[in-house]
């Protein structure tokens, strides 16, 4: 029996012991948990039950964004020893699945994601992880910036699919956790600014303070009209949509320049109309994300260096016992909260 | 003045005397008309009076699909002779514009398309093009399979987009002439089966009788559900939607494989809804095209070496002179038709 | 005991028994052999006892070009079924390595190769294979053409790498079966012509048989005269180097067309001068191809549909009870072989 | 007649008037130059007469890394005036040859480039250039910042051609002129860190004052060895080779990763050995890179936004009429000296 974060069902939390088996295979390692960011698909699943095909059936254990200590690792593993600060990657694939071998291991349809139904998560002291999966963290990244990895992974693999090229404008749709971690992603990526739209200024606020970043508050002025003042009538090089919103998709052509390219990262509920003749006009090449592969070393080489700061992105840290009013203060949804963490106690 | 079809206003064609300026640039040739094929577009122009923004508000040459004779060059031209066999780019970007210095001269807002209001087109005995934008024809190819690789051009402009990868499945969502040139472009440009799905059986006749290519009549069967068993149930590498029929367009992510490409060629005329958040979950990458750029050649290499071979889609040609009954015959729309041409009296 | 084609030393082949543990793990099948092709390889540990760093210091079973029928599958095994024709990837790599989990399964430092010391190969009557790494047969693929898969996946692997475009003018320097296969890869993957460069002329008559193969023999004219005429001056937009000599490789920059691309395939023992600068002012790239990975299944599609043809290549079959006779016959080297195959028998 | 910096022959410069025809096409613009920078070929035609096959035959002006201020604009000119502070690409390519509809201007053939001989370059107080190669300085962009935008360029072209993706490891040999900005490019252009390798630590020293990059003093440890602790055994993401050194070419394969991309812009003056089996094992990437093209715009956004600054590699300036004096301590090749400029009197 460990003890762990439940959701027992659509909007009932319980931190209670569960009956988990934790053996460890020989590539495998045994992980102490440290600390645990909360994610917008947590929340989701407390407030909502379910997030798309995805249904809570059962009692689950949430939490997907983990750091934590290395505690014993299975006979076959190597790179890895006990005492190490690791961090996971919280979807295990079919490693020999005809997606994984083409190095697609995130669109992998056996794919096991910690917190997706029926999949549990890790808010509990200790987990078991493949060593594959398992990546150590730099000296100078904290359990708490580590966490942050897994979220940034995502803006990361928005901007590796964009194929930036040094020197490019971006822009950015949305200024919610994900959009500022593309955006963050998107600078350090290469691009010369990039620009973030968004109608809320506390969160332009909070993005705009990064140096690189350049914010457009959309009440006050359309996204196409300041990224064409910005560009001299051209556009922007790389348009990451991560609003989900149908106006915003309809924009995207106006938005892009010539051959230029957009990146869906956003998720709309249902399908949204999209201007395919206007898209076609410059020639404009459009990317999906779903959620992210061989990005977690060089999401760790960018934070160990000091190239990308998510620091200032973590808003408030609770303990484990005090998991639940980590989750209910997620769900409030604060305009100037990015990311509620959770530690868990070291001994 | 010189003899041309005129395109008076909507559904008003004339064959007429029009006052024309040919003056000759000096890197600019001078050709004489030999065969035009009668594009979709210029039929639309003819019954429709518009398409999108283009309006036809004043008379206008037609036609745009052109082969003929040089007989007389600029000064500064260096590649072509009087006497050459040729056929003719009909867009003319500005070479040194922004679009054009990255090699996107399709993309150029200012590029001159010939028959696209207020352009001339080239249905008149003889037009000045720019060199540059004019090739030669190889020996084995006629003037009439010639005016073929414009239209042709359009379907390699899908394929090299695409990135076809050697034995790719291809799949084309729409046999229409273009979903013809399409399919036939994917499949001597790598696919090792080019699948292409229709609802009127007399074109999945014809476009079923290349080599390569395999049909789906999709009242008997949806084309998920040949591709699928086709596929293993992977998917399409990649997917040509050449109908622009908005059912079509969601249906793209059951279609394709996980990290495959789609590639939006037909036009919807209002925007449509996609279901990104299904193309997500494959991880789709979605290309769109417009015309075409630095096709021309590559288009003449495979007819010339005779790996495609398009005069089978020649369905009937008619003289210049019978211009008219030529395009009152295209806007019948026969089910058997797939291109009618109008050539040029030699003397 | 099994009885295999051992190479004892260099020099020293045996038809004999060995002691060789089959057990069938979960995720394995059980191949009965059917056809093996002797590759180059295979001949040069024979004649040579090494290929570099690989050193053939005990007992050896040589064969690594397979095909089979399932006997057995292992319980976790679900694509597979006995009675399934099938043809084995000889590379198994560790499928959670850094370079698998990239999709680059082939540069994984610790994959295990058939027939490369200290591995045994196929060449005996049963296997036991990865089913992640062994293809299904279409019904139209013999035997015999399966495998020749695995030669025809490193020309694969080369037309791949070279990102082909439709309608490219394509090289190949040497007509060696390596050569013979990238160009019948390359045309098949998307080149208008390739041109095949070789000094023997029965090996240019052989490949010169297929459609949209012209053959250069450069005792009478040098490559780069033969493609600059091809091409107008422009040179081929795509050159695999298959022949490993340097002269050849100091006069790929004069083959290419700016903006080329140079594949490097053929594998010279020591460094050989490359003419840096001359690449440089076309912008050449240049890719290098090791063996293959993900391959096999896009091969077979190609076979399976008929648009490549690799019977042809198949010079002589020996049954075997005279595999030795088979690997003396591939010894000598003849002009006019390409492949020399084993069978096994059936009962 | 106009005044400039003459190289009369090798060895000989002279500061004197020139018959100078300076008419303003209808695409030109007439720049004021106000600061020049002496580049190392500029250098090498003095001290040596040639470059390659480029020799210095007649009298020629010397200089090709100019900003200025616009003072007339032909009448085709629509987005430059008067009075715009300005820097100028210095190859003018033919727009319509073939390469240059590629959108690779810079191979193309018939590109005249300044202060290469014949072509006259732009130490004089005008020059007339195409409006198409002339670009606005953002304001924020000093004329001595926006004369480092020609030597910066190539630095980006190889950038952009390795293709970085964000988080990548770089690796540049050599510590020039050119190692340094390649390197300024990479981590701006989306490297997590770039080390630089030299053996001169006063290079070292001027370069590693940079966030984001690490040096290694070959004299100490080797680059391989350096980079293997750094990355783990793995190798770098992309290897710069910008020494032109042959042991350099030579030891890239053992720095560059599996599926790594090595850049050549080093210039070997003889071809150099190259180890191609050891490249293929790792089924290495090379790009070569020419000058550069469609790079200005997005390496003057770069140092706009002040994510690049090059002001730092300004070692020092001298007035036009000491032009004499800015050569000749130019090649004196001083260890600290990293660029030297030249400015022009304003009125």
């Amino acid at each position: 029996m460990v003890k762990a974060l439940v959701l027992e069902e659509k909007g009932k939390l319980s931190l209670r012991d569960v009956p988990l088996a934790l053996d460890l295979g020989p590539e495998d390692v045994r992980v102490a948990i440290r600390a645990v960011g909360v994610c917008g698909s947590d929340v989701h699943y407390y407030t909502h039950g379910h997030i798309g095909p995805f249904v809570v059936k059962e009692p689950m254990i949430l939490g997907h964004e983990a750091t934590g200590v290395v505690v014993e690792v299975g006979e076959a593993v190597t790179g890895l020893t006990p005492g190490d600060r690791v961090c996971m990657e919280p979807g295990i694939p079919n490693p020999t699945s005809r997606a994984s071998k083409l190095g697609l291991y995130n669109v992998d349809p056996d794919v096991r994601f910690w917190a997706t139904p029926p999949v549990h998560g890790c808010l509990t002291p200790h987990v078991v992880h493949p060593a594959a999966f398992t990546y150590k963290l730099p000296e100078t990244v904290s359990f708490a910036e580590g966490a942050m990895v897994e979220p940034f992974a995502i803006g990361m693999q928005a901007a590796l699919r964009a194929g930036i090229r040094p020197g490019d404008v971006g822009l950015v749709i949305g200024a919610g956790p994900i959009g500022m971690m593309t955006a963050l992603a998107a600078f350090a990526g290469g691009c010369a600014t990039v620009y973030v739209a968004d109608l809320a200024q506390p969160k332009l606020d909070i993005i705009g303070a990064y140096d690189g970043i350049e914010v457009i508050n959309i009440t006050e002025q359309p996204a196409v009209q300041a990224i064409a003042e910005a560009t001299d009538g051209w556009g922007a090089d790389v348009v990451f949509e991560c609003s989900g919103a149908a106006p915003a998709v309809l924009d995207l052509p106006s938005q892009v320049r010539p051959g230029g390219t957009v990146v869906l990262v956003g998720m709309p509920v249902e399908p949204v109309p999209m201007d395919i003749v206007s898209l076609q006009a410059k020639e404009v090449r459009l990317e999906t994300v779903f959620r992210y592969a061989n990005i977690y070393d060089r999401a760790l080489a960018l934070i160990g260096a000091g190239k990308v700061d998510l620091k200032p992105l973590i808003t408030e840290t609770f303990p484990f016992d005090q998991s639940i009013a980590a989750f209910n203060r997620a769900a409030e949804g604060r305009g100037t909260d990015v990311k509620i963490q959770i530690t868990m106690p070291t001994a």
